[in-house]
């Protein structure tokens, strides 16, 4: 059904607080949310809302974000159980801050949970004018190329750079599935599709339950995999967990770069447009189907709907969450 | 036929020189191929001085490298058309040398061509006790996904972690060939594998000279197009163009990050070790063949062959190159 963005907005937030969130922290969840609504992420919009519920209940709403190392360059801040969507915005303002005076902001954020959309955090620092790296590693959930035992979490890798009229923002998920996928398969009683998931004993299956008790597969091959293990390392570096077990500890690795280090800003920005530009310019393989840089639907989802004003919410959803 | 590693070195050096180049820069650039054939790189390796000697001609061996802006943390240089490889290792460890002094070393290179495998460059950061990404652009030759216009090099992307016994180090293609290997078909006599480039009007080719003159495929699909795009646009933070005509500018980033900046640093290099060996101890699916992790083989290669003494060289290019 259409859900207007406010009430949208509201419903979670009240759903959350009633879930023992604290209201801050509801509101940074909800505009995230609704954020991965527009952007055209059903699963990782407002039926999220359900899963970050029972972590709730399992985990409690955590305490006080700590910082507990700092440099003039740097950050590690211990989320202490604080839901990833409130300590990665966190993560990411103190890393433009440091920027701003530094150049540079290294920021780890670990000790935290579910963070939503990785190009909601790195866009933020691209419309502060500068570049982001950011990697997010997670429960063990993917087995590596070649294997058949789940160490890898589903690690996604987002970019940002900053450019005329809006960033080049590219977020990349390097498994084959999102957690968050399977549980809206496991949720709504659909079969996974075919070759993204095997069993406890290395099968291919396509049960959702089996695939949580077994592996998902990585996504591309060896090269994927070894993008996996590449975000891996990074969430080592914000203070995770090496392999990541149930109840183990997540990593968020941010890296800030002001261009000015290197070049001047707005001739960066210019050649980033030029590059964008001459990509949707080019001529596509398909007459019917220009050719987007990556990004730029989720983008233009965005841009839409706040428009439009409203998002879809799956009844089941809605009933749930009122 | 097998060349003592002596004697291929001297034999780079004698023809690098005969060619033009300065003799301190054949040695460097001699120490790279040496190494990429002991990795196992066939086209990266010795077969790789006949396009460097026709780049000479054209291009002349370049003049004085310059660091042409500077901060405590970064360094933008100026490689005056000197050879990657030479630019390469100057960029690397003046990275390098930014981070043990100030934890963080952005550097971008451009200006230059030809840096060879992005593993040699990362792992002697690693080898130093950092974290390194590096990225390289180069001359169009891949489409975007969706596209039949070459707009992206070849763009490899490469990252290392300093670990114990030695560095996890990960060098990814973001091309679904290497233009060094089309060259090698090329010169050989052999058709591309089938799905791996179109000519300029779009249709696929197996022809290495069709393949130039049109365009690689990305790796990966939209996605392996995605990192093709950041790999692209971290070259342009070195200095590169936006796109890469044939006489344009390619650039070379790096960013070396000491992992003291948020953990400790002996506590970092054992959580990789341990993720490294949980991955190589995790159950296969092929139980005749045990899961590695990404860069292991090259580095097994190089251990193997420096103690064995000596690479394998194809015939003609032994010839050529005497």
């Amino acid at each position: 059904m259409k859900v207007d963005l406010n009430e949208a907005q509201r419903l979670a937030v009240g759903f959350l607080v009633r879930h023992g969130m604290l209201d801050a922290h509801a509101h940074v969840v909800a505009d995230h949310l609704v954020y991965a609504s527009l952007a055209g992420h059903g699963f990782a919009g407002l039926s999220r809302l359900l899963p970050i519920a029972e972590y709730l209940k399992k985990r409690g709403p955590g305490g006080t974000v700590r910082t507990i190392h700092e440099t003039d360059k740097s950050a590690l801040i211990d989320g202490d159980n604080v839901i990833g969507y409130v300590t990665s915005l966190m993560g990411v303002d103190k890393a433009i801050e440091l920027a701003r005076t530094s150049g540079v902001g290294i920021v780890g954020v670990n000790n935290s949970w579910f963070s939503g959309m990785l190009r909601y955090y790195v866009e933020r620092a691209a419309d502060a004018g500068f570049i982001a790296l950011h990697a997010a590693n997670s429960t063990a959930r993917v087995a590596p190329y070649g294997g058949i035992d789940r160490l890898l979490g589903t690690n996604p890798i987002a970019f940002a750079f900053p450019a005329e009229k809006h960033p080049l923002v590219i977020d990349l998920a390097t498994a084959s599935m999102a957690w968050g996928d399977v549980i809206y398969h496991q949720q709504t009683g659909k079969p996974l599709p075919e070759e993204r998931a095997i069993d406890g004993d290395g099968r291919p299956t396509t049960d959702p339950l089996a695939a949580l008790g077994g592996a998902f597969l990585p996504w591309g091959g060896p090269r994927g995999s070894s993008l996996s293990v590449i975000v891996q390392a990074l969430g080592i570096l914000a203070g995770s967990d090496p392999v990541i077990d149930d109840a183990g500890k997540w990593g968020y690795f941010f890296a800030v770069i002001d261009p000015a280090l290197l070049l001047a800003p707005e001739g960066f920005k210019r050649s980033i447009t030029t590059l964008r530009d001459r990509i949707e310019a080019s001529r596509p393989s398909d007459p019917a189907r220009p050719v987007r840089v990556p990004g730029s639907s989720s983008r233009q989802n965005i841009e839409v709907g706040r428009a439009r004003g409203w998002i879809e919410v799956a009844d089941e959803v809605y009933d749930a969450v009122r």
